[in-house]
């Protein structure tokens, strides 16, 4: 946690924010925070800036707060996940949310298996959660927005050209395609397939939306390492 | 799993494997092979080529197998990573494999926790199995060769020197340093630090030995995803 993030119910005055749930027990127990110390907080939503430990016990910590800075910019990009598996579902809103993405579309494919899509971890708050605590590693206090396609067709015949519209769209597929373009400053749309990747017929329906398949070199990646390397590769 | 890799031991003539262990069950249930059917497979530290099944029942697997591919080319990287917590040790082994790191030292630093170092992940068999898996994800099959320095002064200020000598070398470090080059095709010795970051005294020590501090942004990643996120913007 290297930002304390704060919400609207932690204001007990316009400067004073209080905690009593697991941010308290990690600034206790990982920051072993002391009365008086400065610590990086960010207003859910809204701008960071510093926070001054007044008070610590076992039950609260009460901070005075001070706001001044935005957080960092998001990347100028829409990211289609293919649905992954619960497990490395937590960890990639973590990765999504910390490396600056503001809107992931989840969506289904021929290879998500249909029980990913009864996980708990696709419930709102869940999925929030894992949001928040990407933001708290990046230091950045804007969710991104998360959307749940659970058909394929439809949502890339009728609502993704109108979402791609205006970026460049790109469809990360290993293969004989031209190489993942690199330091780009507009913005783009990008698709990511499942373990074991798309199907042609999904290439080409993501094509026809208009995102073109490139790829990443002869290594088939993890979704969680595909993630952020094509990230880190386009901006 | 990508590849199926092959051990010596699992030869019973030149072209014929018999396969026991994990790899069965991973044949079994998840691939559901069948009698017939054609198989990726590589010789740990050789060739890549196919498999056809010859024989499958709850004992053995029985493959006839054709060699005649090289592996994916290596980065021309070392790679030197602080120690990280063992859960994050382990994916960041089958990470380093799966992206073609051939050299990684694992290093002390102030901000590793004294603990990490009692891991049994860090036995070399346990090492060794993260690895395996790293390949078998990525298709490869050239193991990288990991190197262990529990003190962090005598290995920069001795042997770093050496080791980085004809690299461009690189230490990943948030600040006010110039942002990390891409798309290189020179060797690069590369640390990034703990979670929590080297402390200036380390990141002199590194830049006394060549590696001069770049920096991937504003935002705090963690080691797991800054590792592919460097590497992708390197090469």
């Amino acid at each position: 946690m290297n930002l304390l993030l704060l919400e609207p119910a932690d204001h007990v005055a316009g400067d004073r924010v209080v905690l009593r749930d697991r941010r308290l027990r990690h600034l206790r127990e990982v920051h072993e925070a002391e009365v008086g110390q400065t610590l990086r907080v960010g207003q859910l939503g809204g701008l960071m800036g510093e926070g001054r430990l007044l008070r610590l016990d076992e039950q609260e910590a009460e901070l005075e707060i001070s706001l001044d800075q935005p957080p960092p910019a998001k990347l100028p990009l829409t990211l289609l996940l293919a649905l992954p598996r619960p497990k490395m579902l937590r960890r990639v809103l973590q990765t999504v949310a910390a490396m600056g993405v503001p809107r992931l579309v989840l969506l289904n494919s021929y290879r998500v298996e249909k029980s990913f899509w009864q996980t708990p971890f696709l419930e709102p708050a869940a999925i929030r959660e894992q949001l928040v605590l990407g933001l708290e590693q990046a230091r950045d206090t804007l969710l991104p927005e998360v959307i749940i396609e659970k058909r394929f067709k439809p949502f890339v015949e009728d609502r993704l050209p109108a979402l791609a519209a205006g970026s460049l769209g790109l469809t990360g597929h290993p293969g004989d395609h031209p190489p993942c373009p690199r330091a780009l400053s507009e913005p783009v749309t990008l698709a990511i397939g499942p373990e074991g990747g798309w199907i042609p017929y999904e290439v080409e329906k993501l094509a026809a939306a208009g995102l073109a398949p490139v790829q990443l070199g002869e290594r088939i990646l993890r979704v969680e390492t595909a993630v952020p390397a094509l990230l880190a590769r386009l901006f």
